[in-house]
């Protein structure tokens, strides 16, 4: 019995947990507090009186979808690309564009799944460290590479450059594809679609999953260049044809169409954010500056880990890296007013 | 701008027609003629109060499927993984396991996808001959190998061979991982499932697209031994922690439930081919035998590409691929006896 030679052995992503229990405060794997725009339930009503089209494919093209994207982002159609949320996109861009020998380039704090796509597709890779306060260096960026991914805003840091640096960074690149990942630009980042005009090897990457309450649902969303688009699809359909299922379709056409909706929950979420921040800073905690529906927080008079460990006891989920340069503080997803209002009491009455 | 250098480049697979005009029949991606089980749309309905629930990343491991799946086959639960349609699955399998420098074989008529696959993750691959009959030579799976795959029922034939055949492939290859694409077994074929318990490196992949009535839904199911099962999870989860989206769990669950329903659709569709079948060779066609939701038949009169053409005019889609082997035949799904009927009577009108 010797098949297992032969396997493929990789160390996969933890992602956070989903508690059962009832009564929890979650605020560990950044879902949004708020359900989906209200036009989303009113299709799924629609939906079941034609649930017998399940047993129809849907479009391979997905091309109601691509089209009301183009139409949200003001791009052409032939820009945008669809898949099973942003992990999935990403996934599928790494092994389209990163095929070379050269070490693709990504920062030492940053999204935990970069360097486990590498690991998977065998791309050689290279973390680049961010300096004292948590920031990309730009000249980091401008050496032989064969691809770079940057997050912006970063996770689990929260920090947002502006759309100059990373231009920059593009600009220096012209052998490379440079994917910005901006799952969390909705709430407060500077987006870099309006570069993907000029530069045709920038891939910008967002979600359903955090601003549009839809993790759920699993869309995610790239806009490039009509070539780079092109290319993502064929490896796309090269690996299964249809992923979005039908009715996901018509749900996240419905989401893009409610933009006051979208806004009200956005601008709620970052109202909520400050003043958790604010809270946390009297408290004596270190919070980055984010543009995110998360905070990266350093605890005063604990360690992260007991902080993380309290919490659990009082039902309440944040999220704790073990690595070395994040160890020391707390990622907490930003829930509604009233669990934040919760989060700093049951802080508070820890430290009486 | 010397980006395009690192591109992996492929040719993807090109799946059936979708047409968008009205009152077509459409016999040419072997979709299921009947409404998933009323379950499904009780579900959705129920579903729809529930929509806030969408804001939420479903569970990463779906245990509620797996669960319910592990019920349906008797197997113990950790025989049993979950992916976005049989090829999610397929194409994780052959990412996973076929891992070497050795070919992998499979016949030289079978699923169009696997070639495909193998190009794009750089697998080699080698296909075996059909015989006269399209029938696999069991000895051609007999020799040295980094993996086999083979598709029972095959397709686009709709032949299907004996468990007992399959069990001399496996049991001459424990040093390989023997994939069996069981997408239409439910339609007549011997599924190997049972075989699993027995060969550690045997993977069974099936589908909730055909048999189930929910390929617009995207399931798609692989059973095999614990070991096996976790070396594709590994995998699984280096791509996408979330692939199944939350609604798409719990419709599934409910098809599972409704056995009754989902036997009279198989018998009904196994009864159509079986008239089906008779039509045509009073036709004159030649219709090779199928344990599937098809048939694969050589016209008489007329080459395959001029009745394809033909129906297309009179709004019946089937599928003619122009591979050299099997470019004299149609593939025709089965559809409800009413939709077989006006197929029949207009091939017969074209006689006249």
């Amino acid at each position: 019995m010797n098949w297992e030679k032969n396997v493929r052995r990789v160390v996969p992503y933890v992602p956070g947990e989903q508690p059962k229990a009832e009564k929890v405060i979650k605020l560990n794997t950044n879902e949004n507090p708020y359900p989906p725009a209200p036009g989303v339930q009113a299709k799924m009503v629609a939906f079941a009186d034609r649930f017998d089209e399940l047993r129809l494919y849907p479009s391979p093209t997905v091309e109601d979808l691509v089209k009301e994207l183009a139409l949200y982002h003001k791009v052409p159609e032939e820009k945008v690309f669809v898949g099973v949320g942003s992990d999935d996109v990403l996934a599928t861009a790494f092994l389209t564009f990163f095929n070379s020998d050269k070490a693709i380039l990504f920062p030492d704090v940053t999204y935990s799944f970069y360097d486990v796509w590498a690991a998977l597709y065998g791309i050689p890779f290279e973390t680049k460290k961010l300096d004292g306060n948590y920031r990309i260096i730009p000249e980091d960026y401008m050496v032989e590479n064969g691809g770079i991914v940057i997050a912006n805003p970063n996770a689990p840091t929260g920090i947002a450059l502006g759309r100059d640096v990373l231009e920059r960074i593009i600009a220096a690149n012209p052998d490379s594809v440079v994917i910005v990942d901006e799952a969390y630009v909705d709430f407060g980042g500077e987006s870099c679609i309006p570069l993907t005009d000029k530069y045709e090897n920038l891939l910008v990457v967002q979600t359903f999953s955090k601003s549009r309450s839809m993790a759920g649902l699993r869309v995610g969303v790239a806009i490039g260049s009509p070539k780079l688009i092109a290319y993502l699809n064929d490896v796309k359909f090269s690996i299964n044809s249809y992923t979005i299922n039908l009715p996901t379709l018509e749900y996240a056409v419905e989401s893009l169409r409610d933009e006051a909706y979208f806004r009200k929950c956005v601008d709620r979420i970052c109202a909520t954010r400050e003043w958790t921040k604010e809270q946390l800073t009297a408290l004596g905690y270190e919070v980055l500056e984010s543009k995110t529906n998360f905070l990266f927080a350093k605890p005063a008079a604990y360690t992260a880990e007991e902080v993380f460990e309290y919490l659990k006891t009082k039902h309440i989920y944040v999220r704790h890296f073990k690595g070395e340069r994040v160890k020391d503080y707390l990622r907490i997803s930003i829930g509604t007013a009233e669990e934040m209002q919760e989060l700093i009491q049951t802080l508070k009455d820890w430290r009486k």
